[in-house]
């Protein structure tokens, strides 16, 4: 088979699988590096046994290929550095993991950028965790600054009498608290940038979550047309603060109308998944031609779209089939308890269609 | 990479890969048969390279799979009956390769469904050609009964004195004289039928041939609406009485309104390409859908679509990808004159703007 570019993904789960049958048409050749030799992009792509962080493995992912790119923020900032100082063009760069990776940092960039986000403070020992309980209040969420996802790293403080258990769980790394906001809902905001500097995002959406982990995203989220402008003016700002080429997700909270900004992933998005089918060019499309240098892709919307997640068991695919506007997307992983396996997006012409095939498409996925 | 189901494929070009392109977020592997190491499929899947009459080539890529299907009309029907012969499913049946191998079957069959087509004769002698053109007159089109596609095996007879050069061109194999039907355009339709019987048609779309090769399709047919409903009944009938499971294309021309068939293909069809962006479920995830026993997919189209055909040689990506609604589909082979290597299908909301989308791509594919 003759391919026209290649590109080197650091990670192969299942953001690799969706961006590289995203290259595929296109007629790009994806190699991805994974530790695991089950990685679900092997589907799709080449693919390189190996730690990100092994230099031997990032050399050999990367022989050849034209860009590197990655779909996870916990690749090393370094090995994105080993890469660049080799020549090779690294997309989205290592300052967009560096803030990504560190909940202080992302925080501060965003502040930075006259972003709001919630109250936080800095904690690196058990007196910093008093003065900063101090300061925010209670009830209050301490976190990893490094690490954590899926609401994995964090402890939820209500009373003082929280503190000691929350310390002990966590305090052997450096952490953040933060205020815990009583917000209205969830957003988030997928924007694009490419090469050139040109930037696209998709519409806003809202997320629901379960146990830590997105259950449900509608795009557009309801009521947002006044929200709109000013989450892509967030997403905007910071593309370019980080000078970043390539998809990045930032995850907002609605306050009674004000967007504060709670993180920021900077590569494809789960709450973007709805944008195969429901955009006319997908996330996983415009990150391809944004990271090969080009033109970005229309990013409007196609009707109405809803992505559930399957978490943990697949449903039945007959009966997820018969609902109309339906379309599976299947990993290809084995069952775990709340392991991502695999989500549907369901697609219609009007909300109150959507909400209707919603209904029935929900029980299915219940867990 | 944990599967869900494997489907075995009988050819791996364009078709095959995008097939699998399809079967991939069902969680569905593929593995195709193709004599060629560089065919185009096996970006998508595993690949077998051997002859689509070699037995064991045939077990081999059929060994551990669900069901076998086929993307190319020319697997011979032996190979089918032998795959079956060993209890393996496979859909569409060898009675699809039959019918459409043969011209003069073909013929008979949709007569036998009280489907128009153009006058026809066979052709076995050199006498037979000239009682076949006193019934049919001049001109008429001689073709090889098997093998030809793409404009190969026929020639078009204008006078008498044409006779001598294509019976000695041509004759050697069984052959069919045809009407040349003064048709005011070329359309198609493409439908699909399930294991349960349920059939579903996307919209008849209008094509455009050069040089004996798809150039452009147009979905829907311009003023088509009132030829959808015998279409869809022609599309119905035929897969109906070839007991075909999977997609069929029919070629149709339009006759003042009335509808002649042309030819038919027991596969996804180059004029069906446009449905991956231009319906809500393609051609090729209902093909999935319908080999492996699931629901088939809503057929209607998103807004008005064309395709446009790649040959010869693959248009500037860049320049392709700042129309707004275009996609390009890269077929990843090495270019050679009249090798079709890819396709651009272009979206709009509006027949106006497909037309100027149309026209800015048009040109980027002139050959």
């Amino acid at each position: 088979m003759e391919t026209r570019a290649t590109v080197a993904v650091l990670g192969g789960g299942q953001l690799g699988r969706m961006l590289g049958l995203a290259a595929i048409p296109l007629g790009v050749a994806f190699r991805f590096l994974d530790p695991s030799p089950d990685a679900p992009a092997a589907a799709v792509g080449e693919l390189v046994v190996g730690g990100l962080d092994d230099e031997a493995a990032l050399d050999e992912v990367a022989r050849g290929a034209d860009v590197v790119t990655y779909e996870w923020e916990g690749v090393p900032a370094t090995s994105a550095r080993h890469l660049a100082a080799h020549g090779m063009p690294v997309r989205p760069g290592d300052r967009s993991l560096e803030v990504s990776q560190d909940r202080l940092v992302e925080k501060d960039t965003f502040r930075a950028l006259g972003v709001g986000t919630p109250e936080y403070r800095a904690v690196s020992s058990r007196p910093d965790l008093d003065t900063a309980v101090d300061a925010i209040g209670l009830p209050a969420v301490l976190k990893t600054r490094r690490g954590g996802y899926d609401g994995k790293g964090q402890a939820v403080l209500r009373a003082p009498s929280d503190l000691d258990a929350a310390w002990t769980s966590l305090g052997d790394v450096p952490l953040i608290l933060e205020a815990f906001v009583p917000f209205d809902r969830e957003l988030s905001i997928v924007g694009v940038r490419g090469v050139d500097g040109a930037i696209a995002c998709w519409r806003v959406v809202e997320n629901e979550h379960r146990d830590g982990i997105l259950h449900l995203t509608r795009a557009p989220a309801p009521s947002s047309e006044a929200l709109t402008a000013r989450a892509q003016e967030i997403a905007s700002e910071l593309l370019l603060a980080l000078d970043h080429v390539g998809v990045l997700a930032i995850e907002l909270f609605d306050v009674e109308g004000d967007l504060l900004a709670n993180e920021v992933a900077p590569r494809v998005h789960n709450s973007g998944h709805w944008t195969i089918e429901g955009a006319m060019t997908s996330q996983f499309e415009n990150h391809v031609r944004a990271v090969l240098g080009l033109p970005l892709g229309d990013t409007s919307a196609r009707g109405t779209a809803a992505m559930l997640n399957c978490v943990g068991a697949m449903p039945d695919a007959g009966a997820v089939l018969t609902v109309p506007g339906a379309h599976l997307h299947d990993y290809g992983k084995a069952a775990r308890p709340g392991r991502k396996l695999g989500h549907i997006t369901v697609v219609a012409d009007s909300p109150a269609d959507l909400d209707a095939r919603l209904a029935r498409l929900l029980p299915l996925v219940d867990r």
